[in-house]
């Protein structure tokens, strides 16, 4: 195996910039910066993907408005159970574009039926700890 | 245990015909008898939970509309990755209340990012074979 | 979206009682009134359910007893790997309806051949800290 | 990587026979056979790890009873979602150990509220299957 | 909802060719067009995002040669359980690229220990089926 | 249930020896007895079938070599999503049979088109916390 190889990082597309502009719409501001922050000394290359493919060409496509993309997120994130951290962030998005309260109740109380009510119940109370720290909504 | 104790079938609550009529709104005439038909010499009372729980009491509940109840139920499916049948029905059954095939294929593209994109290109060429028998939509 | 309509609470049937007080049985005096308080403030009715539906109608059936419902259910927490709340819940709730620690730790090793030995091996560790906190069974 | 190195086949302890024993008493006469003979040609060892091991040394131990293991083991599968196969092998295997149809549905029933209504119905569906099959039970 | 905005195609970059001519490479002459064909009338830009992100993006990526990419992508499809279709490609992608029947044995053997015997199984008795109809191997 | 019946502790075979060598030596001194610490007044069984069998029998195994095995296993963990404490175990171990961070984190990515960028992210972000605590590689 090459080890010696390091991949040089991505260029990035026109893309970038409208992902991270939207990123920070729906998670907040400096998100995009937080990412590559995090990632940046491990895999800086994820960070421009997520930032680049999730968002600039998923998240902004037409189709779905940005509110129903974030529910579906969280079907999503409450079906795998593991992704908590994604679960949270896309909660917290679903309040910022405009989801109510109830509408994300919903969801996860809709998904309970296929992901079954352990991860549910997991879900809503997870739910229940960022509408406590979001008390604009 | 006691294996000579057979449960006797659950009687139904009033919410069993309003969920088998939201049932038949969804997913095509008949399919509450389909189910109990399916189900019935091994399990009715699991098709009557199905009808009266899941169809009478959570998916007729307030809160987010029909359209997006299938669009998150799809969300899920996929990303179990094993209920093809159930994922079938549904994007069936949101073609039947009134989604688009665009936002169905929109919904399975968001959640490639969480399910992966295995789950979501068989999603994808199931979601095809749906929309090809259902022509109409 | 109607995001205005609130559901009402769902009116209890006389199958929350029976569900309370066999939760109550198996994973503790006062657990009913936890779960919910718990979930009281975000979605009351995915605590009624549980109550009424998981208990009061499924968990309360004849066909296996108690105990054997309890170690099936701590197989299918394991094989989730992400429950572990429930997972805890239930292998409390096993002791309390009578299943020694050997059973559960023989429950826990049969599934390993189908979970993995990782989600066994958390599991084991996780029985290991409720047993320790049990010292009475 | 050391292509040329093929592994020699697995010498197989005394737990093999004992484990082989079992498996055909739980699954059918021959079971043993049929594993080897599926898997002979790609990977023999694995065979043999499984009726040496799985069955010689995890099914065999005390603890819990056949019935009981068969029981939590189709739990396991229910979950898994994606163990069609094993899930329908387990369902005859619990028959022929004694289980009776109806407490393999209610283990079913049991899990739906862990795994999700989706893989229970689909494990419904199939036990429907196995028991139309093995009529004799 | 925007029902009547349709996304327009992805407008490629220069990834796109590169990744298409490794995925020949991989998966066989033609596989780029079988791909786009099959996705074409349902979601084109899944076929596109498939063959210039996964090929052109990652699986181009230097650190690891492509014979461990397709082991470890072979690794994650047998714990997937559910990723059949993608589990064959990768087998075959695997032998294309220089693996041995042994080494893709091999890791799935090791996979077994925590995607579970189950899935093992399957995927063996799958590697089986392919080995078989790639004799030339 | 024969609740009284104890299993008696599993007699080792001579493969014991060879696997608790083996995971010292991927793991670091002392890994083994450490297991069987934990393990130990829980299932102490489970201790010595993840050494002997794990790997005395498997990860011993000719065919692949150990970075490989290591990978891999890396591949599956990152895959089942809810397997942190193996993740890092493996990763840690993939450093020390010569695994360089690189390839690492190309595991990782080349995975996340198949278990998901949620599941991706949260692996990297553990292998970045093993990188910062294993500075000498």
């Amino acid at each position: 195996m090459n080890q010696e190889v390091v991949n040089s990082p991505r260029s990035r597309s026109d893309r970038y910039e409208k992902g991270e502009a939207l990123l920070n719409r729906i998670h907040g501001a400096h998100t995009g910066e937080a990412i590559v922050s995090a990632l940046g000394d491990v895999c800086p290359d994820l960070a421009s993907m997520t930032i680049e493919w999730g968002f600039g060409e998923i998240v902004s496509r037409a189709g779905i408005d940005l509110k129903t993309r974030q529910l579906v997120t969280i079907a999503s994130c409450v079906t795998l159970g593991h992704a908590q951290p994604q679960l949270r962030a896309h909660i917290e998005g679903a309040l910022n574009v405009g989801a109510s309260k109830e509408e994300i109740v919903e969801v996860i109380l809709q998904v309970a039926l296929y992901a079954g009510f352990a991860a549910a119940t997991n879900a809503m109370l997870l739910a229940k700890e960022v509408f406590a720290s979001n008390s604009i909504h």
